[in-house]
């Protein structure tokens, strides 16, 4: 089947005229025809996700979010398309754009198009493709939007700078990314930041079970996808021993790899001993590395001095936040021959015929695994707007069930004993930054945890 | 993508006239046109194949499979698209035919036809196409077989059936399942296995790293690029803990499910209670499992009384060696639906509503990741005749290069200690059968550990 | 040797006058004679401590601590003589008491007194010697603490209600404990706490490698010392999944024991799921359990309801902080026979003749081996009185050259892009709580990641 | 206490005349008075040997051993002593004596001769005390031995040195050791066994329980009850991958610890390298190992050049079967320094200071824990004498109820598909020898699996 994506010559998605079956035409997605393969992924997707489904139910009646006009900037898969139909659900009006030029599931896309909501993504859009969709996702005949869900911050900066006189009428930006938090805090050093903003990524079910859990998983997945490599035995260096570092390196080891790591601060240094990795500087290990997989969060943490003394076959991905893990410029000369084998794989050659894998291009190699319960958080504030670390608890409750775990409950004793109630929440007010690994910090205007409904 | 490939109407591959770029037209596949793709995925996979690579290069002179004219059935992937094109670069004539009338990978079909081999097999073969190919196989203007290569049994079966007269010039059978290797045991109760057979299934190499490791990666790969499912918490029934049954349970447990095991045996149950796995009947655990996986070698391990108690959305697969683990006769009856969500997918509804979700309609999920190593071992007997035990050792010591790995020496004083050779064998001559979890039994006539070039 | 031990029948050690070799009398314990295998243990404890060695040489000859008096309450083990020790090379006097009645190393005390550091406690004190011992270590001619180090509060409870009139000179108090923290909070909430007061229990480096990662290791230790039980097959019921409890089921998982997890927090009970711990009430699981080991930090957690349907042989103990988890007075009826059967384990006899296996009397059992690290943090304090956050920082940095590991360093460049300072702090301000799981709260008057150098 | 066993200068326990409350005089022991505090050890043995009381009860009425004389050389611990009195229970008359002389549990040895057993060994023999007590459990007054049970070799060398004329009258040798083993295969090969032996080291319980799970769990015990040394971030050097190899590799890795493994063996190497070790040769790694294990059987393994090269503080010890893993000899001259530190706890000091920790004198480190379910083993054959391969299943059958497993049954199609009887054996009549790494080989005069019943 690669191929004959590869062969699809087809014209742009901006060029074609399509209508969902109820004469809507306010999107532009690669086929409205694939709708009905999206809508099973998403039913698979539901699955996985009994906590937005259960809000579905638990509040479809109030719409808490009734007068809410979402406009988002996230990958488009069939997690997010759960998590827009739940907005919907709960009253909001919503229209959607991928912050991601390759992450789009086009019959997903195609799906909640269907379902009504319009969307403004394909795979594989240009750079100009991108932000003409942006546009096109925060301009609308007679709609505004009063809300943002963000995912890097691109939708934030274009309305920042496109349309300043929208900011008047947001009444929320939640940020996903540590990198679009980043921003905003410069926002907010220099004044601008008129509207509250949630930093997601700082919440405790983000670190806790996105970044840790999800990685865990998703970078098996990513690399077997992309390469069928088998990890037994293989040599991997992780950089970074933060969250997504503690997933990578946990998932690699029990499936048998020989796990290296390589960190700057030595707090997490020196979990990474206790947890039985080897801490290297990366030049002392990139020689015999089979594997480098950054998580870092910073910038040019593997450049093309390291990447010139690789092996042959040394696969190279990113599960940092940002694409700039990876010195790609480095790797665009003349003397390297870049060939594509297969999508999202790049060999990029070297004049001795070395081989170096390069997957995603640098870019994240979980998109379409590691960007659900984030949201999850997101909206569960929805319903709980006032006590914060409660919510926090609320959306660890409410997947529970998923796993048949039963809860004890403490006595009233018990609970005087420990001087909490006995409903919760059980953790402390400071647990809020729980084992975060970021740098970023808070401020007067960007409040964590929180949700869209604290905007309503 | 799938969407495309579900609309694929197109007239069968018998239907089409197609020849490679040297004229050849003594073949029968999806598309030649994909060679150049299925070549790219040939070159990923002699990455992670360097004994074969190896062993080109260490033979390639001497030609020791010169005069060996093959005959394959198994399934076409771009490993084994690497052991036919080592076998070529030893010597010998090939003719390939798929053993599983989906797991053809049409590209890579496409490419070892395009290096001059007749291939007969596509993915998505009917019953009639699957011996059609076979037979197109065996038959040839002015070449027959004397050297049987199968997985299943099929193949062999079909010549014992059709072509008697060619067993004469056979000088050997290669089989590589459990299934397979009991049809020639039959054969050989019944006095008709004329022809020295050799089982690769009991060699260690097979039971140790194809069952074992090669589980433990494909259970994960699977079960994720079908579903998507999260492991962390998941409670999951695996039947069966032989080495299939462990690396399955290995790989689960490490990335957070609850594994349960069932098991007749009771030396493998108790190394499963060792290993940390709850050790029940399948009765007892039936109701709360999120997925159910076969890996007994058995048949109706699963039946319709079990698949009308799993939960809504329990997944079920297969993991064993043959398709009989789950009962799909009790499961095609009138007042259930099926619905095919994927390709390898189907959710199997039930009147109140309930979706079992059945991959691979039964059979074995990991058809491209496990089946490598134990062609690398059939071709290993290739240079090593004699001394069958040290095969395994040869085979072993081509693999350490790819970790890096330093084999310790005996001096001349600790190898009289032990009272063995400096070089090997280091096992005892009984050691072959190490940790089989079979009930094939050996037979004057079948040999284990061997490979073609015994029969030359 | 057990049986020495029980039968010594010797007189108590406050009627014995003894003598160091430098003529030294004020101090008690069992035997100054075995002051040198004391010393030995001291020896082998050294070389598990590189920070505080590496302490002593880099600020021996500044004498930090020079002025400092300091009461220490603690296990005495010879991880606390390290501590102990080190104190006094940076300057500090010191007298020293048990926090606990059975957990006195008497040749690890004996080497301390020879060292010249007043040492007032013996294995197996009376709750009447207890008191006396710390009132010894309080009063002595012509010294007056300056400086309290306590673990549990009993020493600093004595002071405040006996020798208030020495809190006036009391510049610190530095307390391990969540409930000696506790009893502090308290004295504050009450406006009684006068003295600025160290929680070395909310600090980085002691719950992550303190709680998490000692735990792992003590909690199999501990068990094998007392019972030799065998882990693997062994079903397990964990109360609490804190860092305590995480630590003691990762270790029990990896051995190969069945296990399972209670708790009240979902946040907590969303993490055991997914680490792949079935999260069950205890009275689902009570009949089943082999083990059943208490980290709540609460108490009554196990009640005689409980004790009365545990199977026989089931064994008992607790690893949180308090000693009240496991409801003891309930088993100390008429009906039920006790027996010691070795030190720190009794069977207690059912009428109907089940044994249940008690360790360590429902006290902490993981005395002698996790309560190290905490004490590093306190020491550290002494070179870094300005930035906590620091601080902790540091403490890892020290103890990496005992990994061989190799920090990476920030380029000036990637500093700037994080926006911090290329040596640290690299975490957040908000860092300092991280992960904790105890319901303590901080108060003005509560610093903590601080310690003794802070008050000079 | 430790102290207190070092000063105890007492007479030997060859000068001093005890007699059991029967007034049985025929044994030599320590101290007769410690037989209450050994029972309760063997009856908190008892409680992990389920198999063995099973056989109790079972077998007692019948006393299948009636007319056995058995002399015993193992080590005397608490499962020993569970052994031999199930040995008496089941009709037999034993003497006993110690394989080691300082692996002898003092009390243990009181307790079984108070139960009417002669046992004759202390800990702490010397060499001439050893070969006393060997002599002295061979001989007795109107008693000759007609069975041996032997681990190590040494009570079949004494008797065929000494005793020639009591060969005639032995039925059968239980041989435990590789040693041992090898020992009786040479006097085969020059054809002096004239007595059937049997080898219970390479049965399959013996194999995959013993070696694996025990030292799994006793490598980490016989280490931190001698140096209480912890595992997190310590680099670990493993010789050998063998199951013990597997099992301490395991184990360490589950705790932390980074794992090396040396291997002479490709099939081993490749096991490990999968399992996620790297394989080194033994001076690439000897420079960095905080700890060194050997595990290989072989001789001459760790060398002094080897030692000469470790770093400060570095722990040596052994778990393979002989002692002569670890040079000793090398360390025994005038310029190193011995220490002992603790019991089974030297220091080796080299002239500039360094400290080499070598445990139990390089014996094996595993002395009380390990011994066990190979004797179970012996035993089972009791009942089953006919067919060898079922008795493993019955031994493995006997030990599943501990874990409440529930085994699941064939139905009569199932096993007619499987060409196998519904109760077994389910294994392979060439299963028997599975997984073993010995090197030692079979004979027409040693056959494996069996036990002392098949002599009678």
């Amino acid at each position: 089947w690669a191929s004959l994506i590869f062969s699809e010559e087809e014209s742009s998605p901006r060029d074609k005229l399509q209508r969902n079956s109820k004469g809507l035409a306010d999107f532009c997605i690669k086929n409205i025809d694939q709708a009905d393969f999206g809508r099973r992924e998403i039913e698979v997707a539901q699955q996985e996700m009994p906590a937005l489904m259960n809000l579905r139910k638990r509040a479809e009646e109030e719409k808490p979010l009734s007068g809410a006009k979402v406009v988002g900037c996230t990958h488009i898969t069939a997690q997010t398309a759960v998590l827009i139909e739940t907005l919907v659900a709960l009253g909001a009006q919503c229209r959607w754009v991928a912050c991601n030029i390759f992450s789009t599931q086009n019959a997903v896309a195609a799906a909640v198009v269907e379902g009504g909501v319009p969307v403004f993504a394909w795979k594989g859009e240009s750079e100009d493709d991108f932000w003409w969709c942006i546009d096109r996702s925060v301009c609308a005949d007679a709609w505004q939007p009063n809300m943002i869900l963000d995912d890097g911050g691109d939708l934030t900066h274009w309305i920042y700078k496109k349309y300043p006189s929208l900011l008047k009428r947001i009444r929320g930006i939640v940020e996903e990314s540590v990198t679009g938090v980043f921003r905003l805090y410069q926002l907010s050093k220099a004044g601008k930041l008129c509207v509250p903003a949630m930093n997601v990524n700082d919440s405790v079910t983000k670190q806790k079970f996105d970044n840790l859990y999800c990685c865990r998983e998703s970078i098996l997945d990513g690399l077997k996808r992309t390469t069928d490599v088998m990890f037994g035995g293989k040599q991997v260096l992780v950089c970074g021993y933060g969250e997504v570092g503690k997933g990578c390196c946990s998932a690699l080891k029990a499936l048998g790899a020989v796990v290296y790591v390589t960190e700057v601060d030595p707090i997490c240094a020196l979990q990474a001993c206790m947890d039985g990795f080897r801490v290297l500087k990366l030049s002392e290990v990139i020689r015999q590395a089979d594997m480098v997989i950054t998580c870092t969060g910073n910038k040019n943490v593997v450049v093309r001095e390291h990447l010139d003394r690789m092996k042959n076959g040394c696969i190279v991905c990113n599960m940092g936040h940002s694409n700039t893990e990876i010195d790609l410029v480095s790797l665009h000369t003349s003397e390297l021959k870049w060939e594509r084998v297969r999508p999202q794989v790049d060999h990029i050659i070297w004049p001795d015929g070395k081989r170096i894998v390069l997957l995603a291009e640098g870019r994240l190699l979980n998109l379409s695994c590691s960007t659900v319960p984030s949201f999850v958080l997101s909206i569960t504030a929805t319903t709980q707007v006032g006590e914060r670390r409660w919510a926090n608890e609320y959306v660890a409750s409410l997947h529970l069930a998923t796993f048949d775990a039963h809860l004890s409950e403490l006595s009233d004793d018990q609970a005087k004993y420990l001087g909490i109630s006995k409903n919760g929440p059980f953790k402390p007010s400071y647990y809020r930054s729980a084992n975060t690994h970021t740098h970023t910090h808070t401020h007067t205007h960007t409040h964590t945890n929180a949700g869209l409904s604290n905007c309503f």
